[in-house]
């Protein structure tokens, strides 16, 4: 079916709106917004708030760079974390995977992407001075380097490993549990658990 | 990934309220609504508002029960269609569809469905009532049965044959271009413009 003409411009409306989603083309987005017109009121509002709420109100961290509802987010915040172990990570689904496996009751950093020469995305795209900043500060003791087993994220390691080489603070990388050129997020819990509690120093990582 | 622990009740709600629609699971959905989070403000008003608006602001059609932006759709109201030829489908993709043929000129009337025992749809839950009475209005010359050729299809045509069999009225439905079993909206144009364009009499289908 080639969908060209609509029999509504709120209808239209909407099927754009949705088809601009990744992965979601426009005769899936006609499904949705039809099954949308099937629910209540009360349902499809829920919904289109829930959007411009999140959009309009939601923040980083302003420690750690995970979204949160507030200045200073629920695991910064949380006076019975261990504040001197950081976990650094790509993005905010990695720390939803890692708190998935309730292994790790340190605070985490979060970069908002790794170095991609590819993608056009340098050190300086990313959230690592604010990192060094927070190690230089002297609470930390341990840095876990938890991000994905490929060559970005090789280098993104070896970067960070290179800028906090000289601050008395250990660096550990996952340990071996995780696949070699496996993301992150598609790691079952059990392996990430395993591995983040067998965790290595850095430097014994580099020569695998 | 196993997704219990939001970093925020804002995302969580959002993720909540797309993981409602049909085929989109949690994880999908958080992607999603990640997806939205890197878009301007503006993109993300425009999307919930067109979901509201739509919402509230939809009719169906008084004559075909069409959706439409107004009262009387832009088909009906069409005064360059030919009002005698009502062509009589399940819903509106099945409209869209055949109005993308551009083989069909005449007026539409959506049932909203077929008649499914199983799914406890009867006949009383469709628009055959208000098909007979633009049937009983005199101005239509034919009725085309476009309902999909499933078994549940054959027995609401069967059932609206017999409605309005004593009405001075032609009674046709889609040449066999369809193929047995097949769902009208996943009908390619060509063989669904030639179905239309061959159309046989009722009678004429029944003994197929
Ligand atoms: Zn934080
Ligand atoms: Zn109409």
């Amino acid at each position: 079916m080639n969908i060209d003409k609509y029999p509504s411009r709120l209808l239209e409306n909407a099927v754009n709106e949705f088809s601009k989603l990744p992965g979601i083309g426009r005769k899936s987005a006609l499904r949705l917004v039809l099954h949308l017109l099937r629910q209540d009121t009360e349902q499809v509002h829920a919904f289109g708030k829930s959007l411009i709420q999140l959009r309009d109100e939601i923040k980083h961290c302003k420690v750690c760079h995970n979204i949160s509802d507030t200045e200073l987010c629920q695991i910064c915040s949380n006076p019975s974390r261990n504040a001197s172990v950081i976990c650094v990570v790509e993005n905010i689904r990695d720390v939803m995977s890692i708190e998935n496996t309730q292994q790790f009751n340190g605070l985490y950093h979060v970069l908002g992407g790794i170095i991609s020469p590819m993608d056009g995305i340098g050190p300086s795209d990313l959230e690592i001075d604010s990192l060094v900043n927070r190690v230089a500060s002297g609470e930390v003791i341990e840095i876990i380097l938890a991000l994905s087993t490929t060559m970005e994220g090789d280098t993104t390691n070896f970067y960070i490993f290179r800028k906090l080489k000289d601050f008395e603070v250990r660096i550990s990388t996952l340990a071996r549990g995780v696949s070699i050129g496996d993301e992150l997020e598609y790691t079952d819990e059990i392996t990430l658990g395993r591995s983040l509690v067998n965790r290595v120093p850095y430097e014994n990582s580099v020569g695998r």
